[in-house]
């Protein structure tokens, strides 16, 4: 099973993180853009996510909410920059929390001998964007939605 | 006049360029944004801009070419991040003679006096890229852009 890597070096507006999955790039990818798949992995264990749009295409926007058990939601959203395919997704990213501070994300996948590397690289306005991130819930969240991922696609593939 | 200001600072994967114009910020934004005004203005003199698609609405995508004397053309798209409106536009940026190669792009405008502060923030995927685009013509462009830009909106006030 792989572990996921995070790293964002000191005063560079951006987070690199890797994950090796034990699943074919097609099902990762159709993990990543189905929003029934989404749902199931996507944020950390205690949320429950609802996809409000998720328009795979250029130019398509998506949107989806997290909400906690005390009932406060968290919204995101952005569109997509080319067609999304297996080979990568490239998309905008803007937290309404604290709206206006916007990031790029490109996703990669590769497949080899039947696993998938995606690796994601976010982009950030500035150094405290990012740093802003960081500080937030975000590595909990990445590590709870990798784990779920890898657990769907096991299920996924024994289904 | 202002003067076009551009900063990248070694080891970034930002260019932020600013430049004061003399008009009202309304002015501006539909220099920016109406295709008819765009391609009075946008890129290097010598080069002519065709508009392909300018769809100014969150998710909305946009095309142009700039062709040469001799007949090359160089392509770029993207697509609009939230709605623009003169206080920003938020928007993907890609030169199509380096497929892949992805940047977000933040416009800002300040109106003081009747005069409008335009800063644009670029991040990109990359260092790499970044330096890239610095050693490409594009500063020959912007500060084109930016001349023809004055002259645009001075013409406009006139008439």
């Amino acid at each position: 099973m792989g572990k996921t890597q995070i790293t964002a070096e000191p005063g560079m507006p951006q987070i690199i993180i890797t994950r090796e999955f034990d699943a074919p790039r097609d099902l990762v990818f159709r993990a990543y853009t189905d929003p029934e798949l989404l749902v199931r992995w996507l944020g950390p264990r205690d949320l429950t996510m609802t996809v409000d749009e998720y328009d795979v295409r250029d130019g398509g926007r998506w949107r989806y909410v997290s909400k906690d058990a005390q009932g406060n939601e968290y919204g995101f959203h952005g569109v997509f920059h080319g067609t999304p395919s297996p080979e990568g997704i490239v998309q905008t990213f803007e937290f309404e929390g604290v709206p206006g501070h916007v990031c790029l994300e490109t996703l990669t996948m590769e497949e080899r001998d039947g696993r998938t590397m995606v690796r994601t690289s976010s982009v950030f306005q500035s150094v405290e964007d990012r740093d802003g991130m960081i500080a937030s819930d975000m590595e909990r969240g990445v590590r709870d939605s990798d784990e779920r991922l890898a657990e769907l696609l096991a299920t996924l593939q024994a289904g």
